[in-house]
């Protein structure tokens, strides 16, 4: 599996730099920002590990035929839609790191700095939503050239769309559930894992994949059902990280949902389970900007204390043993596909960063 | 021309609401917030003029033929890219109003106040972030649905995309220009009205009808230049109803591009001609979020006694002039079309909103 990603990484790095470099808006003269931007999305792109690119390419390995050029052209569009979702994602979650680099709102917040350009802060946050802007059309662009069959391109021009418009509105359901008092429960932060997250990180590359491939509808409907169980694992598996993670392996401050106030499953079952002296006190943590790092560690104790962290554990094994299932009854053409698929999955469930 | 572009206002915005309502952005579970976007996207749209749908509709008239659902399918989809643009912009440049009511994100800051969420303003630029993401793929995806020629599909595809991706590029020296002491020359602000706002507004609609009517690439390649020139006219009376016009008809507040520091023709002309002593009094108002009315009113008597106003009048007359004259050397099949393009320019010179 390793192997199989580090591949088309490189694969798709070099396509996508290629593209990039050459693209309209790069050559777009109204000074430097169209270079700029180009560049600034190729360099952070390449510091991911290129999942859904890999996956696009996992898709079509399905049918056990070499990939073709639309494969790394989707490849590279999803990839590119990846940044420009986490360029608007750090915006809205004030994340000042992301990557191990600086966020990209913080990028441009620093060169005005720098400059003396008025007002820092608006003027960074208003460059990464352009950013974020051009690079969605930079990538619809690609995807505007694909050369297979035109259903299939029409198809998943519709699929990518889609997808991203849910994003988007999942993204706001985070975004009020972050900010309001109310109760929340386990149905609406699965389905925000769904929409959010799962379904365009795998369901949406995987069928993409399958679709270049011409593999059939029985196929294309199971495998996404999978994407989306390793979707709802991948999630919960980021959001461990993000409290007991590895910053210099994550690239992300341990702690910045705590203070953002992010619900996900480990809060809803902390504020469910806490007494009423520690849900007091864990009121005054979570969604607090200015929470400490000791603020951060009492949540993560009393998640351990409360048997929380090792429940999710145990679910994130039985959703992975489940997906795995899935996985042994396809059709596959090709058994090298479904050992990497299988890698995946246990990747997935006990990854590091 | 009133009627022709009222008639397609009517056809747009019923369609719009159609599409919009039966989306699948409209049905997902995930709280009512993809409901919610849906219908404030589409009041938010028919509160605008719907120029740039109308223009799609024109540039097929050229043809003489009766519109396709194509026409209207592409004139929803710019007319939808257009108020994300104009949600990101108003957060980008701090505009309270648009379109006489709440601009986006001010809506969702007092949703937030009147729930009493956290941070009221941050989630309400955040739910713009949002906003305007999820309208640019709703738009999208309505492109990848075009019952037309397979190549003519794609190549609306791309020009769409292409088109943004400059949008995107200009704002982003547009904020450059706002927020630096930089001196910036003519061609600058001209390349900047060409990409922001030109040709996004008139050339993409209307060559996007002449593709749709399958007409000539010498027509497409003549009206793309004739896009531009009205484009750069639209763009100064703009900047020109931002100082002088009238908030009940404009629906924006007089002022704020001048708050906010924007570079226009007119603050180019006004700091080029003006003696150091008023050079400094514009310096303290010109970028000055706390700008009063008074402020405002130093910098028009200026911009009038140094004869700017007049003499930008006379170029956008000019310019409309040879616009004309490039509308009379087409070789139109339909006559009528050319007689609404004519009395276009010439609203376009001399419009009060």
């Amino acid at each position: 599996m390793r192997e199989f990603f580090a591949r088309h990484k490189e694969d798709l790095t070099r396509f996508m730099n290629e593209y990039l470099s050459t693209s309209s808006c790069h050559k777009l003269k109204v000074r430097p920002f169209g270079r700029d931007i180009c560049r600034e999305i190729a360099s952070f792109s390449e510091k991911g590990k290129m999942i859904r690119g890999g996956l696009v390419a996992l898709g079509h390995y399905f049918k056990g035929t070499r990939g073709t050029q639309d494969v790394l052209k989707v490849g590279t569009a999803l990839e590119i839609m990846h940044s420009a979702l986490l360029i608007h994602d750090d915006l809205m979650d004030r994340d000042l790191r992301r990557r191990g680099a600086d966020s990209f709102h913080q990028r441009y917040r620093n060169l005005a700095h720098a400059q003396r350009l008025k007002d820092p802060d608006h003027f960074g946050d208003g460059m990464a939503i352009c950013g974020g802007d051009i690079a969605f059309f930079m990538a619809m662009d690609l995807l505007g050239t694909l050369e297979c069959d035109q259903g299939i391109r029409q198809r998943i021009w519709n699929l990518c769309s889609r997808e991203m418009a849910y994003v988007g509105t999942a993204q706001m359901v985070d975004l009020y559930l972050g900010a309001s008092e109310e109760v929340f429960d386990e149905a609406t932060i699965l389905e925000l894992y769904r929409y959010k997250t799962g379904r365009y990180t795998f369901s949406l590359p995987l069928i993409s994949g399958l679709l270049l491939a011409e593999l059939d509808e029985d196929m294309v409907n199971a495998v996404d059902r999978i994407g989306e169980k390793l979707g709802i694992v991948f999630q919960i598996k980021d959001d461990e990280l993000g409290l007991f993670g590895d910053e210099q392996q994550t690239g992300k401050p341990v702690g910045s949902d705590v203070r953002e106030g992010k619900k996900t499953l480990y809060i809803l079952h902390l504020y469910n389970r806490a007494g009423p002296e520690a849900r007091s006190t864990l009121s005054h943590i979570i969604g607090n900007p200015a929470a400490t790092m000791d603020d951060v560690v009492y949540v993560r104790d009393m998640i351990e204390k409360l048997g929380i962290r090792q429940e999710l554990e145990r679910r994130v094994g039985s959703m992975s043993e489940e997906a795995r299932k899935m996985v042994a009854g396809l059709d596959m053409a090709n058994e090298d596909a479904g050992r990497i698929l299988l890698e995946l999955i246990d990747y997935n469930s006990s990854r590091l960063k």
